[in-house]
């Protein structure tokens, strides 16, 4: 089986952009990307392209041609999607597709524009990556669906209000250190607990935003990542998996079994296991997801993800540096660019170009981009050779 | 490069499907499929999903993650989408996976659901396959796109009011032969012509209708493949290209770019030349489109398929026997499951299957899958060994 490589990274700015279109942003992304590999538009062999809900927020499908025709090339294109780990999964089949051997350069792109919409419309349009007929055709929103899961794991670990809000308070430190980020303020504890109930137990400030964004990575061999002349960044490994949409069917609440089935995948592939993990970036969709991704992931015992946050372990100095980019917390989670945005923080940070949020001598990063309320879960392990 | 064979088939019969849901319809087509092959669920390591735009036909997205929930496993599963080509996509996806090495026993599934939708809301959600910005904000609809098309093939060619006509006869005649299909009523060239017009030149019998229905491949390597005891079809060679979603930045108005690419392709891979294929089944989305597919694909030369069609050879006992299942004009069009039928429906002739629309003695077929306009498409080669 031939190695794959990230040889380049891509992002546009994350937040309201309202001056630019759905593929303005993808191929500002693209074109990012190329540069950066030192690779031409000619040499791609194709396009993967992660987007949740273009057909709803932009009432575009067919974003796999939508993009290869804005560039002006006939190359294999198409979208792939499963929710919020979209751009996770367009990653995976990029490395899939090199693995083949059918391709030896390969675009894998994540884009979302969600802000030309209404909140409402917005909530409603998410709310179709939940279970549609048993799930979110009775009311129920992703705040309920990931309450339901905070209250769980409260009763169930006595985990505290106040350590799902140091999650937040953590990653909007890591934002302000982030060029990319949406939302570079810091914020406190306080601030969390007394922002605008949502779903209780979450508050606004629990919850990541509604985001414009673009982010693309191209994978490629050995021969074409040593061309810019760059540290060489290995995809070690690659897990994905899945359960059912509807919470109800699942087996538990506390965890996300997709995450820790793909997490062992990962690990099994990569010979790494938790403890080598240098830096990481997980689906903190909501403050109490990326608590669940500490346990699911191995990071920490089952039950004991409050605690880590609250010990520091997994800020920039920390013993696991988690969502130094800002997460999607403050980062902002355009839904179908976060699996590829992730990618890109991991390859800024193994090859020490995250400026003030470096991690010190990475060497082995992750990546965790959940679909939904955990019914796809995508893990991802890089490597700086 | 390993080999890779489809080794099962699962059909659910296309139609107005007002009593079943999209993932029954999914998972109906799936567990057929795995019968016919003679492989057990637990067997299966990948799922991949093509459908076309399920969030706002069904407000359902993460089709991927629906089906393997509603199976009750947690394999990697993901949507796939190029529009009306997303089976095709799919296909392609699951074919190229087990290339990888990564996998051996993969599902291609394409589902549709789109008759619970009134025709206004089904003609908006197709049109988001177009170019949204610079096409159907405007107005124009699929058969508008189509009938551009038609004119100007009128116009260049001479091709006749008519023999377009002919393809939606000639369809009706083989679905006739086809349990699985929507309409098996047979027509005559004077029912199409003095049908409703829906944009000129385009009739409502030169439309492909609104249709529900799924249809599964399994694909796998020759030791699955050799357990049903059944004829071993091969895939041997796989084509994709995409070009400009929006048809005023296409090169012609009168044949499909993309199409000729991915056949060429295609072809390549499997050398195989156009004279060698035995039966094939192309995207007659409208009538103009079979004609144009005679003519990307290379059966005849550009400009003569009217006359191919007018000549008869594209009928079951024809040449080139094309769209034996019906077609999308007769057969059903459930948008994302067309590609997948068309490849079960190669597979059923290939092993001599097909009954009484069965043609003698074929053994390597095509299938071509387009989306929308011809912004992507998809041709794969198939052999019987």
């Amino acid at each position: 089986m031939r190695d794959v490589f990230v040889a380049g990274t891509g992002l546009v700015k994350f937040g309201e952009l309202w001056d630019k279109g759905l593929r303005e942003i993808g191929v500002e992304a693209v074109l990012k990307a190329l540069e950066d590999a030192k690779v031409d538009l000619k040499e791609v062999d194709a396009f993967y392209v992660g987007t949740m809900s273009s057909g709803r927020f932009a009432g575009q499908e067919h974003c796999g041609a939508l993009i290869t025709g804005e560039l002006g090339i006939n190359v294999p294109s198409m979208r792939v999607e499963g929710a919020c780990a979209s751009g996770g999964l367009a990653f995976r089949e990029a490395y899939l597709s090199i693995l083949s051997g059918k391709f030896d350069v390969v675009v894998a792109l994540g884009m979302e524009k969600m802000t030309d919409l209404t909140t409402e419309e917005v909530t409603l349009t998410l709310s179709a990556a939940a279970d549609q007929e048993w799930e979110s055709y009775y009311g129920v929103t992703f705040p309920g669906l990931y309450a339901l899961m905070a209250r769980r794991h409260m009763h169930e670990y006595g985990t505290k209000r106040e350590q799902m809000a140091m999650v937040a308070v953590k990653n909007h430190e890591n934002a302000a250190l982030n060029p990319f980020a949406q939302f570079r303020n810091k914020i406190t504890v306080e601030d969390v607990l007394n922002s605008t109930p949502v779903a209780d137990p979450l508050n606004l400030l629990d919850c990541s935003p509604i985001t414009d964004g673009a982010a693309a990575v191209v994978l490629t061999t050995k021969e074409f990542a040593e061309r810019n002349g760059k540290a060489l960044v290995k995809v070690s490994g690659s897990g994905l998996a899945t359960d059912s949409l509807a919470l109800h069917n699942r087996e538990s609440l506390t965890g996300i079994k997709a995450a820790k089935i793909a997490a062992k995948k990962a690990y099994e592939e990569s010979n790494f296991s938790p403890g080598k993990i240098d830096v990481a970036e997980v689906h903190d969709c909501f403050t109490i997801a990326e608590i669940m991704a500490y346990e699911d992931l191995g990071f920490v015992e089952k039950g004991k993800g409050g605690k880590f946050i609250e010990d520091g372990e997994t800020k920039i100095n920390g013993s696991i540096p988690v969502n130094t980019s800002g997460g999607l917390k403050a980062c902002g989670h355009p839904v179908g660019a976060t699996g590829i945005k992730q990618v890109c923080e991991i390859v800024m940070q193994l090859r020490g170009e995250a400026g003030e949020r470096q991690v010190k001598d990475a060497r082995v990063g992750l990546t965790h981009n959940v679909g939904g309320s955990g019914a796809t879960c995508v893990v991802n392990i890089l490597e700086r050779l």
